[in-house]
């Protein structure tokens, strides 16, 4: 168990690395290590160490002072990761939770959510915007009390 | 961050033990340090050390060979996990997910979700067991494709 929580943390730890250095680049055009421990609030030989990691595992290009980049298959997590926020958040903010808790919760709860959970609720949030008489009708009864 | 991140699995363990109390003591009509050791799969002597910690916060009373039960107060926080468990299960179980993995997101997942997101998930699922027509429509259409 204790194996299997340590995988799942090093597993969050990983896509939130991915998905910081896809933003930087979408921002900035280029990413360099300083920008990533910036983002993530870690400390610099930390963010190296995690570099190192996620090129030996094919996920990242890295050529010393030239920055790093995303290869194919680590720009395929960082999607996913970033979609998989969309849908959590988007989900969230439907049922009236502010925007701070919103983002908060999603951050706690988005390694933790099973793909085929997340397909079915990407698909309720696609089902109420369809239906806006529904999703009407469930906000009200969410604050009615 | 790393202190808040902390405290808050500070915080998941500190729930986790209380549940189990709580349930152990009504499976059994009394709970041991070795029932909690079994449950949690942790080992006796972080047992020993959380009860010492939740006695001194006022969750748990202890004696000496005849076992622990839970304050009023560890009660209170016992139950609220617990329906908090049962809230966000019976959610995602409404989406189709099989068992498992409704069990194992609810799992991740709970120790992350704002009292204010739990309610307005509770209310969702309160409206849709009113409106059996509406919940049947979203299940057909998050299962159909």
């Amino acid at each position: 168990m204790a194996a299997l929580l340590q995988s799942k943390r090093d597993i969050s730890r990983l896509e939130d690395y991915l998905e910081a250095i896809y933003n930087l680049n979408s921002e900035k055009g280029y990413v360099n290590a300083a920008d990533v421990s910036e983002k993530l609030g870690v400390r610099p030989p930390t963010v190296s160490s995690m570099v190192r990691n996620l090129t030996r595992k094919g996920f990242l290009e890295h050529e010393r002072y030239r920055g790093m980049s995303l290869t194919p298959a680590g720009e395929k997590v960082a999607k996913s990761v970033i979609k998989r926020h969309r849908v959590i958040s988007g989900f969230i903010s439907m049922l009236g939770v502010d925007e701070q808790t919103a983002y908060v919760d999603t951050e706690g709860i988005e390694h933790h959510v099973h793909p085929s959970t997340l397909r079915r609720l990407e698909r309720l949030a696609e089902y109420l915007r369809e239906n806006p008489q529904t999703l009407r009708a469930i906000q009200d009864f969410v604050e009615e009390k």
